[in-house]
């Protein structure tokens, strides 16, 4: 799609486009050990649920990597406690991200069922299952980006919120892969973006993959959208999620449960979009769900600037919960779940 | 009360302190003409409106003052249209603040009953005005700061947004002069500052107010607000206003409608603090407001800093209209109005 890729793997090295630097310069940060993997998810240089599950997979591969030069028959014998040790430390870059948890499970259970004779073996089949993860969410996004679509009429004004982009992901986006997918398809929408304080992710990253893209959009502050949402000037939300309870219940960048309460009361439709392995079955609600709290000075400085003074106490959490009865329609890369959330969504995940 | 006087004249000179420098430095902005108070209003070196209506008061004096070499006789027959053309040019300056047509409309009033035979009893005349203005403002806040702090009980969380503090006004505060009323009588709140953007009005100048006076208090992400007041975190909202029509419909910064909707589904008094002059009675309701749409820099940029990428659309309007139906009560400094407003702010208005 795009001419850039937010995450990709090349001669033993993961390559994340730093979007720390986006909108001024478009430079790429190079990980060739697991620890830079781990500072580059914390630092944000990657963000994302899907291009942080990526990530870490791929970080996931860099940590084995390190044993190289290990003997492969003694390291054989203590791999799985190795490679969990790995996943314990990668989950703990981002606790809550489950796609990041998603991901290094699933490159723990694809190493125990390897019957390898060498390191190389055992390490180019890693590579192989990370690469799939990588495949596999490109794909989805796709998927997802077309049943969204089919939700939106020509000519509507579509609100979002941080970025769920093609740089938030592998390739494509989410919620900005559908709002993507309307605009190839010639519906002729407008985009309202928010510019998503504290870390202005809609002004730095959304904004500049809309300019990218030519697609019509309009930058706004955060507490614009109210405004334009009773006013009859939003005829669809979409937003991403980075973890979705078994209810449907969801947590998503700061500000989205506030777009979520005008939605209800204005009766404008209000959608997740995130791929189904965002959900999390086995949690039973939203209440569940742990909220990072990040630092103040997120909140007190811009770009190194201070904006507010040093005495100051800062409340900085970078999620909240939309609860399920504010959303209208989950859609999935299997396909949109209305509510009851658990039941369809439970119906979707099992969908050969 | 305060160590600073955000609006003061001396020898001639208007002296503002210059509110685009808090929270780094605090210095002082001097208006020897009338262009420079003009420029002061438009480029928010002043604001809050009781502070621009005394400064506007302040910038007609000045206006008078450079006619000083004419003569008085010739001067004396074309004073009403030279006033009026002051009044209009003041007036351009910030088109949505009441206050300040208010404060130049008294100012107009004043000039055509002052019996004067020299420029100077002329010029002296205005200045007492202007002074009359400036007191009055000071004494009608710290009357609105005692009858808000009645609602307010031991112990309790209040949320306020951008800045309507000391800074804002002549003295004290609208808002913010009710919670600094209840910290000064021992009461042990606790105030959420919301940050406020674009203008940050709230990180920036509330946060210092706060923290200059001790007051316990957390500065939060605007959309945060939205979370606090769902999870009961919140027992009040207090917010000024730039203009109140009669119905009681209430122009106030852009964020404060979002407020008043979520303190409206969660059950959270959200109240106005406002003098009586901020109110046009004249108006019907909050449609006929005009709201003033700002540059599109104060969204893309931060500090002279780039955060959005040069292409993209702006929407910046500066105020938003919270609906009188989303309003607990409207604090003057002649007392608290209820619902029905209209007759409510007719009865504060006419009281002796």
């Amino acid at each position: 799609m795009g001419a850039f890729s937010a995450v990709s793997f090349e001669n033993e090295r993961l390559i994340l486009i730093d979007q720390r630097k986006i909108p001024q310069e478009e430079t790429y940060f190079y990980c060739d050990t697991m620890d830079e993997v781990i500072f580059a998810i914390k630092d944000m240089v990657v963000r994302g649920a899907p291009a942080i599950g990526a990530a870490a997979a791929y970080g996931v591969v860099l940590g084995i990597r390190e044993l190289k030069d290990e003997n492969f028959e003694t390291l054989k014998g203590k791999m799985m406690d190795v490679i969990n040790n790995i996943k314990i430390k990668l989950d703990d870059a981002r606790p809550t991200a489950v796609n990041l948890m998603w991901a290094t499970q699933r490159m723990l259970q694809h190493a125990r069922k390897i019957e390898a004779n060498t390191f190389e073996e055992f390490y180019m089949s890693m590579l192989d299952e990370a690469d799939s993860i990588h495949r596999e969410d490109a794909a989805a996004n796709k998927a997802m980006a077309e049943f969204g679509n089919a939700l939106i009429q020509h000519g509507e004004c579509i609100l979002t919120h941080c970025n769920t982009g093609a740089l938030a992901t592998v390739d494509y986006g989410t919620a900005l892969g559908i709002i993507r997918e309307a605009h190839k398809t010639g519906k002729n929408i407008h985009v309202y973006a928010d510019e998503t304080r504290p870390r202005l992710q809609g002004a730095k990253l959304t904004a500049w993959e809309l300019v990218r893209e030519n697609i019509p959009s309009t930058l706004i502050p955060d507490s614009v959208a109210a405004t334009l949402i009773r006013d009859g000037k939003i005829d669809r939300i979409f937003v991403g999620a980075d973890r979705v309870a078994s209810n449907g219940d969801s947590a998503n960048k700061i500000g989205t449960f506030m777009l979520s309460a005008l939605a209800k009361i204005y009766n404008v439709p209000f959608y997740i979009a995130a791929p189904i392995s965002t959900v999390d079955f086995e949690m039973l609600d939203g209440s569940f769900i742990e909220i990072e709290e990040r630092s103040r000075e997120e909140v007190t400085h811009i770009n190194g600037v201070q904006v507010a003074p040093s005495e100051i106490n800062v409340y900085n959490p970078a999620f909240d919960v939309t609860p399920a009865e504010n959303i209208t329609a989950i859609v999935t890369e299997k396909g949109i779940a209305y509510p009851p959330f658990k039941e369809n969504l439970i119906r979707l995940r099992d969908l050969k």
